[in-house]
């Protein structure tokens, strides 16, 4: 199948939302793009596995890339789409509207109605954005094929309500595994209550006051939280292990060896195993081309939180921001939807700074 | 099969360990000893399921209940029972050797060679000691005849390493639930932490100081103690719900509202949801027939800390002591053995008492 990249961005995001195309199942939807954008006829297409890159070779100064994933979280009867209401009070219903095919089908219009930007344009549209980070498809391409992301400013269509949402925290996730002794819990005192144990390091996190930071602008808020906790193995006997799982998100002012020097030092006396980590990414909202796009959108930046793909590009030392429509507290709910209006607003923006 | 009750009691603690009797899988061994107590023509003998009852109706001033379970916890490759050493420093090995096959030949020995003791005599062997209390044969037999376990005083023979245990210790478990507000772990201050909540329940815990407390002139310690704790349900979401089961081992000065009500001052402010209640028993050392007793063994007596079917007897209203061959640490361990110059001493004690 393929897709009219002229049609309206509405239609055509019903038209990319109404492809089924949940994590690990994405093959007919990045057929179906790659097909609609080497019909263009003025783009250099290029694949891997089931992720798409166009890209024009105009030669320009400068190169933006606009990226988005082409996965959604399972389909929770929401699909096909519908909407309600009319006009500028439209509202389309349905999986994969706010996360996140509305953005996606704002880039698509881009690379078929903006044939001579003024910035060379590279798109990227990848699969497996809402699982596990190893099977992640722009993870893929900046391992296979670094060259293909090559730029000067990323943008991530990820849902952000029309704002530009710069960088993101970073996050890494420990455990602390309390030892104790078994014993009868009828004589207790021959035995060491690991979870007993484990309160100190509640209380620590109970008195942990987290950092808000001021980077490149915007003000980060770091959490450090227990996020899971497991000890004891019957009624009667005192237990001994306790395990608790730590994550930490850390604003981009720190790095992964600067946020684990930081929990070593709250956790002073605890052994810590890393279990989980990735880097934040500053906003880099003072690069040319990004205080360019933000003149542009015209409204106050927000920070990003939580972690996106933005941190992939700050890696490759591109400067990233998130820039779609959509309420990003309604990704993923049963009641995912995109008012219209929205929608048209994005793209007329993308279009009015890449033309 | 019928067991020899004249035998030497070494020999006859052999025969009834190697007679596997795991809880539930009492019927050959119950049979065994029903058809041997018959055998001896003095006794009125009675069953309830695998409990078996046996009495003199000698008219006597006082009755004396001998009790024990005829149960074992799994057996892990140590039966058939083996010796080792010789003569004074001879140790018989296996499952059942103290918990509690030693104490019940005792009894069973006392059976045999004691046809016109000065007290009448009740003998209760039953089932399923081991497990869940529900299915507890001493249990069963308080509530369909009350009348078979009619005494003034009652020696249950679980290991106590030949040294009057008195009375038992209760347990109650309750359940502390925190209620916390999910949240996604990058915008944490939208949640509430669960898990955190539960520090301030853990805290009360590690200050918590236990009693130590004089009954009838035995000293019980008792018990605090977080054995179970739970919560959180994935890596990147603020946990809404941490639960944790507490179990309270309390003096016998305290029954079963008194130390609810003690956990209620505790826990001020939190609900709490009793999970498993037993009232211990006081250890009763002041009655005439256990006074006398006591000083028959001629050791001083100790506490019993865990609980034990001693608590159904005083239920009953008939003080009950703990008084049987074998050291309770070594129950239910693989290694589980008993000296057999122990189990002689024991039997000679209950026969020179009760004769």
């Amino acid at each position: 199948m393929t897709l009219d990249l002229h049609d309206d961005v509405v239609a055509l995001t019903r038209a990319l939302c109404d492809i089924p195309s949940v994590s690990g199942d994405e093959a007919p939807i990045a057929d179906a793009v790659e097909a609609s954008l080497r019909k263009l006829g003025h783009l250099e297409v290029l694949r891997d596995g089931d992720a798409v890159v166009a890209r024009t070779q105009l030669g320009r100064a400068r190169r933006i890339v606009l990226a988005g994933h082409l996965d959604t979280v399972p389909i929770k009867d929401n699909l096909p789409t519908w909407t309600t209401g009319a006009g500028a009070d439209e509202i389309l219903h349905g999986r994969g509207t706010v996360d996140m095919k509305g953005g996606v089908a704002a880039q698509l219009r881009i690379a078929a109605t903006v044939p001579e930007p003024r910035n060379d344009l590279t798109f990227v549209f990848y699969d497996n954005e809402e699982v596990a980070s190893v099977r992640n498809g722009l993870g893929r391409l900046v391992r296979n094929h670094p060259d293909w992301l090559a730029g000067d400013f990323a943008i991530l269509g990820e849902p952000s309500n029309g704002t530009v949402e710069g960088g993101c925290q970073g996050t890494m996730r420990v455990r602390i595994t309390l030892a104790g002794k078994a014993a009868h819990a009828a004589r207790s005192w021959r035995g060491v209550n690991a979870v007993h144990a484990a309160g100190d390091v509640l209380a620590i996190l109970n008195r942990y006051e987290p950092r808000t930071v001021m980077v490149d602008g915007l003000e980060y808020r770091e959490g450090l939280n227990a996020v899971n906790i497991a000890g004891g193995i019957a009624g009667n006997v005192i237990p001994d292990e306790c395990v608790v799982d730590i994550n930490h998100r850390f604003a981009p002012d720190r790095d992964i060896p600067a946020a684990l020097a930081h929990l070593r030092e709250v956790f002073a006396g605890y052994e810590l195993e890393v279990r989980d980590q990735a880097s934040g990414a500053r906003p880099g909202l003072d690069q040319p081309a990004a205080a360019e796009f933000l003149a542009a959108v015209g409204r106050p930046p927000a920070p990003k939180f939580g972690w996106t793909d933005v941190a992939r590009f700050a890696d490759l030392g591109i400067p990233a921001v998130n820039y779609g429509p959509g309420d990003p507290l309604l990704a993923h709910t049963d009641e995912e939807h995109l008012p219209t209006a929205d929608l048209r607003e994005c793209e007329r923006v993308l279009a009015a700074w890449l033309r």
